[in-house]
């Protein structure tokens, strides 16, 4: 049973245009009161209409009010057809909310190259508008209506007290495909009631992203979609948050938990994946050399495949971090640590076949790789590779 | 039925040692006349400890005699150990066949982290000297004592008239898991009988080799094995090749025939894959940027899953392309074409079901991108992503 409610003065609704089958295809985010905004977007420089769009309103800083959002259509390699339709949506959706265009986001996710089915979402948001609504079932509607692949809706809220005033942050995402993290969209939408300065909202989302949904991506976000936004009304009457200040400090651990539990939602989902990873290495001269170890592991088809095949292969992860090319990497230093238990310390160790053979059984999966050559380190989530993957992406589409 | 006979002055031998089940796992090369040698190998941090001695042995340049390899352990992360028994692997051979330590090189594929055992190597060793011989079966029986997970033996032979001299090449070589290229082992062996200055020998091999196994490869060869070995003993009795002449380039052009037949054949020999694709980024600002583009295309595992499911999903190559991050590359100019026939140019052609029916269908298949933003190109290949490869990966070992 996952907690729902939404923040005060949020409404939103999501419902089925018609462009897939049967499922909920089309979404509205809708605050009355304007919103301080901050957003991260994909660095892919193939990118579609609506995030060229979306990233130009923001840059506006006139405040948001609204986000359109579709599945089915990418809305994206479609060209100038595709941003003349992009603007149409946020037009549509201005001019039925009663807002400036200026104040309205879009977003879109599926497949690639496709013109829009603009007959369709016309039809579609002006009854979206009429059935946006503050409760339970219609942040299932919209959590549903942003989905492709996804197995289900990836929804977290809390609530936190800042200075004596409750402050509720809701997050609701899809995304599934983060096998190969470089090319899953990822979608997700933070909403908050807290009153907090542009300037805090921009570094608080920076931050918070860079250890949740950076960290289960690759290079950054490389699918040519990826959208995270940030809402915040300031219904919840506190005190204006600034950055450098207790109040920041306490809204950022509650964000934390919101982008933490939804990023590993994201991996929980990967297409067809059996295990749910944990790679951290660590004893790094710098940050960067542990992110980009940690990386090259988690992006290993062979260790996927090891972890799907619950084989502690430890060898393809040793393997690895010599890819990486790493600085002060010593193999007959190095340590690697699979569940808790060390396999290879400088050399292999004997490892019991009873404790053997609990490793890489569980669903959670926990990999460290100790270095000793520094002090810094890194981790990130991701998941196996499975014969299901493949099954889902070889037809997903065309 | 593959032509095979071995340049002149040149034996092999290969047999089963006991370390494989019932396959063949150790295998020699020997030449009487001392070899000018050359090498590329894996640019991995964490190298075999047979790669580390091989490396030491060519630099010494005291001409090569012999080359010992065995399969079903990689001698890898074994640390002082594996020294000594790469070590010792080098001085039994060189004590059997009664030459110098410093003329035979060592190589090892198979498992990595686990001690070599050493006494059923040194008992095949004195075998293999006994065995030794120019004849068709044996080198069936060196090819095939190399492999490891290969469906085939991989040989290649050809002849070049150099100046009025019959010169002949052989390549053999191993390697399969190329589906994620940067954790494969590839071994391949070059024996020729040219004879060849030190100089133009390296300078060959460099130049033959980033055309062939290194553009089935991503970022140079990172598994903790890759060798490739180049030896000339000179017993064609042609005149003494040197860098700049025509007779390097006649020299130059067998030995890349061998050369891409074997990456070839290593692709095609891909764990569990059924395609063989031919993927060229053209129009870039700079080689480099279109060998980047090509990489990513080539490990994005949803183009390699869409490729088994015989779908042509250009938008998962644009989004890679997007995702490689090179210069000048605009959206709405590019073109991608698949199997002869465009799906994008700027946007997204209807391509008639009939004309799409045929792409992707064939065993080979071929991919080109036009940036259309400069005037270099580069192509690779690679084979495609599959539930086989899953299967075969996800309990190769432990």
């Amino acid at each position: 049973m996952i907690k729902i409610s939404l923040p005060k003065g949020f409404k939103v609704s999501g419902m089925h245009s018609g462009m897939k089958k049967t499922k909920k295809d089309i979404g509205l985010i809708f605050s009355q009161s304007k919103c301080v905004a901050a957003g991260v977007f994909t660095q892919n420089k193939v990118k579609a209409a609506p995030v060229i769009l979306t990233q130009q309103i923001l840059k506006k800083n006139e405040g948001i009010n609204a986000v359109i959002v579709n599945s089915a259509n990418a809305n994206c390699c479609t060209g100038k057809q595709g941003m003349i339709d992009a603007k149409k949506m946020v037009q549509i959706t201005s001019d039925c909310l009663n807002v400036g265009m200026n104040n309205v986001c879009v977003c879109s996710t599926g497949i690639i190259g496709h013109k829009m089915d603009m007959e369709k979402i016309i039809a579609a948001i002006p009854q979206l508008v009429d059935t946006l609504s503050y409760k339970k079932e219609a942040v299932l509607d919209f959590a549903r209506s942003i989905l492709t692949t996804d197995k289900d809706v990836k929804i977290k809220t809390i609530s936190v007290n800042i200075c004596g005033k409750k402050v509720m942050i809701i997050g609701v995402c899809k995304g599934a495909g983060m096998v190969h993290p470089k090319m899953a969209t990822m979608l997700a939408y933070i909403l908050t009631d807290a009153n907090i300065e542009q300037k805090a909202l921009t570094k608080v989302l920076k931050e918070t992203n860079e250890v949740s949904f950076n960290a289960i991506s690759v290079d950054g976000d490389m699918s040519t979609n990826d959208t995270v936004i940030l809402l915040a009304n300031a219904q919840a009457g506190n005190e204006l948050i600034k950055t450098g200040t207790k109040e920041y400090d306490e809204f950022k651990s509650g964000l934390n938990v919101v982008l933490q539990k939804l990023a590993q939602d994201i991996v929980e989902d990967g297409e067809g994946s059996t295990k749910i990873v944990t790679i951290t290495v660590k004893g790094t001269k710098t940050k960067k050399d542990a992110e980009k170890a940690t990386r090259v592991i988690a992006n290993s088809q062979l260790v996927k495949t090891s972890l799907y095949g619950q084989d502690p292969n430890w060898g393809r992860i040793a393997s690895s971090v010599g890819a990486s090319m790493i600085a002060g990497l010593d193999p007959d230093k190095m340590e690697i640590i699979l569940d808790g238990v060390t396999f290879y310390n400088g050399k292999r160790i004997d490892v019991p076949a009873k404790k053997k053979a609990k490793v890489y059984k569980n669903k959670y999966v926990d990999i460290v790789v100790d270095v000793k050559a520094g002090k810094e380190e890194y981790s990130m989530f991701t998941c196996d590779l499975t014969k299901r993957y493949v099954e889902i992406n070889a037809h997903y589409t065309t």
